[in-house]
């Protein structure tokens, strides 16, 4: 007995993660695993959150943090919120912000409210395989976003056939998967594109707060704001975490946009899962009102000094051929490998002849290119695993490209 | 500016739910409501989730709990329920669960799972109001699911048009809102007709534990492998919830089904919130194994003696020509008001003349009709506030009789 025959169409889009698949290797001790996306958790504020949860549940504020509560999410948190917003140049109050569980679920909440079947979405070629994965269930069409490239907004209407391009979306500090930013012209290119085609921008912001080194460049929506006087006047959606600063395991996350949207999200909400667990929205609050830039400070000194190790490993052993980023903050290296590679053999390879993991390119493009590529994380090992780590994938690398230019040699 | 034109078209048919509008009024401190559908927080276990919150939060537990985890869920928490569920009649494993954030995530997931628009839905007239919220996101046409009724599986072929019946969604014990449980035979009967259409049967067990009265019978699951072996060969998916024994704050409930649906829908998980608070589950997953039955056999007793003063209090007052419900157990009372009567019409009355709030019952049919109905909450007032707004209601309704009866008599 199987109930396939009576799943929905969506349902074939979605298959498994090789990302998610991958993680079930790092419970293997004697791996050293570039291919998370996860914080360190000896950086968790972990005081704090006794504290938070303690108050919470303590002198009677149990009958509030274990009861239901509205779906909007947790007024004081939303004020909290709206506040650092504005500091980033966003101008706002707690009407323009929902409480998601995670920013995952603005994305998938977002492909809801937007994505009929066959609409488009525009996104990197690489993008965030999550986003991809919220984005399926609703059957798009994706089309390459390109800030700066030389196509028309008509050319991309043409491209959308019968459907409608209706979102761009991207992120712009320090990307998942490439680490790359997006310079503030780019980030113009893009509302610029956005205003021809008349459709929305989601920018996910997850990483915005773990900058290392070089200027802040204002999000999309502080330039959207700019040019049109406030929030609610405009196309620019703002998704933003605490998963890579707090905590991840208590899924907190939220979207910053114009009321308009807010109130027919704070709807999805309400159907999806009603409301965000009330106790962590309530914890969160309270540890970010505590420290938080000093907490940001730990955090950035302890991942920028592992991005340098990163780096400078990388330039002692890699091979010729091997192209990568130098992300100005985030999570992760974007390695380019020679024409005809393929991570995922690479990576299968490299499980078993040096037992180091990574997370092959090729998922993260929307039309199955981009396998000459691979994404390594430096948040979660240590200095000495991203030592010893880079070194065994120097290895793996030269044993892959030996061959191949042996015979180029002899041929 | 507004996005509205790039919506798609699903948003159309999602609006704000009454109950939510509703629940704004309870921030009056002078209305006596009966319109929520949420726990007593008197009765929330808090000393244990103090404990349990300490542990998951001590001795370096932190670098699990505030971690990210897996999408199905955390294993000592899935094991634990599946030995629940054994009790219950229904043997299974940990891969037979999936734990989501709140049932209510639950149904979400199942529209998305089964639902392309135009397929049929079977609900009760009335069901849960939520089900249908999360339901109209994934453009579902509707028909009355009549357990015992006359309807041959061809009727509902041919009410289903173009699409197809993809399941049966019900509520068996002490459903919301009318109260009502299944009998076994009625359950039986939806097992039949579930076999005849070959589509799938949402059992919703929301209430499940809180029987203050009368013997359980089986889950609509344990029938269906008490007639085909196992688990993995049945079609119907069982939905738990902590919401109604533990805390609806933390927002944690399960599916519980064959392993190849569970599967799926991990996926669905994954691409929806990556998965359920990890503290969260820790935490319920210690203060459930702690004293469970111990537990709700308190929460039993006090719901039970509100339920019976509830029952006492509707005798005493409410006027000939009104009928309710008599629940073994649950939360809600259900009222059949004189056909014309209007319970919308009745609310507005009712709060501008006696300060009482309850919901109208034309809000959970998914034809509109039985607008002619009210339910009535008794697990989250006292029983001195049980008394005193049910003495209030029969005023409101006796005004509203009066006028028609003596224009009937006049007449």
């Amino acid at each position: 007995m199987s109930l396939h025959n009576l799943f929905a169409s969506r349902i074939s889009g979605m298959k498994a993660s090789e990302i998610r698949e991958l993680l079930k290797l790092l419970d293997q001790p004697d791996i050293i695993s570039f291919a998370g996306g996860i914080p360190d958790p000896a950086l968790f504020p972990v005081e704090a959150f006794q504290q938070a949860m303690a108050k919470a549940l303590g002198g009677g504020n149990h009958a509030a943090s274990l009861q239901y509560s509205a779906s909007e999410g947790y007024l004081p948190l939303r004020e909290w919120i709206a506040g650092e917003m504005g500091r980033l140049g966003i101008p706002c109050a707690a009407g323009n912000i929902l409480i998601t569980s995670g920013s995952q679920q603005a994305l998938d909440y977002l492909g809801k409210l937007f994505l009929s079947p066959g609409d488009t979405a525009l996104v990197g070629w690489p993008t965030y395989l999550g986003a991809l994965g919220a984005f399926n269930a609703y059957e798009p069409r994706y089309d390459r976003l390109q800030p700066g490239g030389n196509r028309s907004a008509a050319d991309y209407v043409a491209a959308a056939g019968a459907g409608r391009v209706k979102f761009a979306y991207l992120s712009v500090d320090f990307a998942n998967p490439t680490g790359v930013t997006l310079t503030q012209a780019e980030r113009e290119n893009v509302l610029d594109l956005a205003e021809d085609l008349d459709c929305a921008v989601i920018e996910d912001a997850a990483y915005q707060s773990l900058r290392y080194d070089g200027e802040a460049i204002p999000p999309i929506l502080a330039l959207e704001i700019a040019r049109k006087g406030n929030i609610d006047a405009c196309r620019t959606v703002y998704c933003g975490s605490f998963s890579k600063t707090l905590s991840p395991g208590l899924r907190i996350g939220w979207v910053c946009a114009a009321k308009s949207v807010i109130n027919q999200m704070v709807l999805l909400k309400q159907a999806g899962d009603l409301h965000t667990a009330t106790l962590n929205q309530m914890a969160i609050a309270e540890v970010a009102k505590d420290d938080f830039d000093g907490h940001l400070q730990a955090l950035r000194a302890s991942y920028r000094a592992r991005r340098d190790r990163m780096l400078a490993a990388l330039e002692r052993h890699m091979p010729d051929g091997v192209e990568w980023t130098r992300p100005e903050g985030g999570m992760f290296v974007w390695l380019t490998l020679p024409k005809g590679m393929d991570g995922a053999d690479l990576l299968a390879r490299s499980l078993r002849t040096e037992k180091v993991a990574f997370v092959p390119g090729g998922a993260f493009f929307a039309d199955g290119s981009g396998r000459n590529s691979l994404r390594l994380n430096f948040s979660s090992p240590s200095q000495q695993a991203i030592d010893e780590g880079v070194a065994r994938l120097g290895r793996v690398l030269q044993a892959a490209l030996a061959p191949a230019r042996g015979l180029s040699v002899a041929g």
